[in-house]
């Protein structure tokens, strides 16, 4: 759709800006925008400012750099969970992922991505420094290096493991295996291969 | 996802928004707040307020209910535009539509909405008394019925015709027939027969 065939440079602009999202196209982000003009007036500023919010008022936690409303994140503050445990993630969507399973009672460490050549990202982009720092402040018992199963992922655990094992601590990852739900048939050799290597005393569920 | 598992309420807040867009799930939603999120604050401060203004400042023209900056829109003020036919369509996107086309140089009347009894939609939520109006104004030579080919389409289409036929202004309707690229084995048969007995001379192309 070139300019002109928009009614309104008000509408196009907002069209624009949705179009702007991932996975958004054009005719897309015009159905959105449509939609959001056949609402009432109060709703859609609500819209409006809670993505304005979201920037202007959001904080990165101090301590774990997982996102927040305040300067140390709800799980930083929480006294009950277990302040001798750091699980090292990228990303705050992973954070997220694992206090889904409320399986991990411990503290986060968010690195804010994961060492990537390809991408331009070295270790001085991610936040290793300070994961350093608080190992040598002492009182913690392990670090649980939670990353994707990929290359960067791999590269990123090699490193961490380098920078800190030097330290008396216990470095530890995630446990690789077949996936529940996952057919054997189909599940890749070294993945497999990891799984009877890593295999457990049989369990009843 | 329950709240506990956001991070951030303002993060919930504005997932939560977007994930009222229609076509937009909860994971979706979140996608694109965290694109926002990495992106500077000037470019997300704009897709804010592009939506605010988007309802604070539009119009809805008050001679056509196209969707407009101006009290009157662009294509009612243009002068070159033929002032003697109107085209007759359900809403915006329609008028967008028949301009890509470019083979349309009247002016349009957007009714706001079909006629649809399943919807609770009746003849008296549609600007059809305006459409009335300028009829008995006088001036116009035709008005183009371009709505849907649906049932409800056609019920407006009828009462329309019922309202404006005691004019003396010629009533159309849009051809119908086979679309460009058609497959002539997979086009229904009430659209087929009419292709046929609307049959046209052969032109070259």
């Amino acid at each position: 759709m070139s300019f002109n065939e928009f009614p309104s440079r008000l509408l196009e602009n907002a069209v624009n800006e949705f179009a702007s999202l991932p996975g958004i196209g054009r005719k897309t982000a015009f159905r959105l925008v449509m939609n959001l003009l056949r609402r009432d007036s109060g709703d859609v500023k609500k819209f409006g400012e809670s993505i304005i919010r979201l920037h202007e008022e959001i904080h990165y936690c101090k301590v774990c750099n997982n996102i927040s409303d305040t300067e140390i994140c709800n799980i930083c503050n929480d006294e009950r969970r277990d302040r001798s445990v750091i699980c090292v993630v990228e990303n705050i969507q992973d954070v997220m992922a694992i206090e889904n399973t409320r399986q991990f009672n411990g503290l986060y460490h968010v690195l804010g991505g994961i060492i990537s050549p390809i991408d331009g990202i070295g270790p001085a982009d991610l936040k290793i420094d300070s994961l350093e720092e608080k190992v040598k402040a002492g009182g913690l018992r392990e670090i649980i290096f939670a990353l994707s199963t990929t290359m960067e992922g791999d590269t990123t655990n090699y490193y961490l493991y380098k920078r800190l094992n030097k330290f008396t601590i216990s470095l530890t990852t995630l446990a690789r295996g077949v996936a529940v739900g996952d057919e054997l048939e189909y599940t890749d050799e070294i993945t497999l291969g990891r799984a009877i290597n890593n295999r457990n005393p049989y369990q009843q569920i």
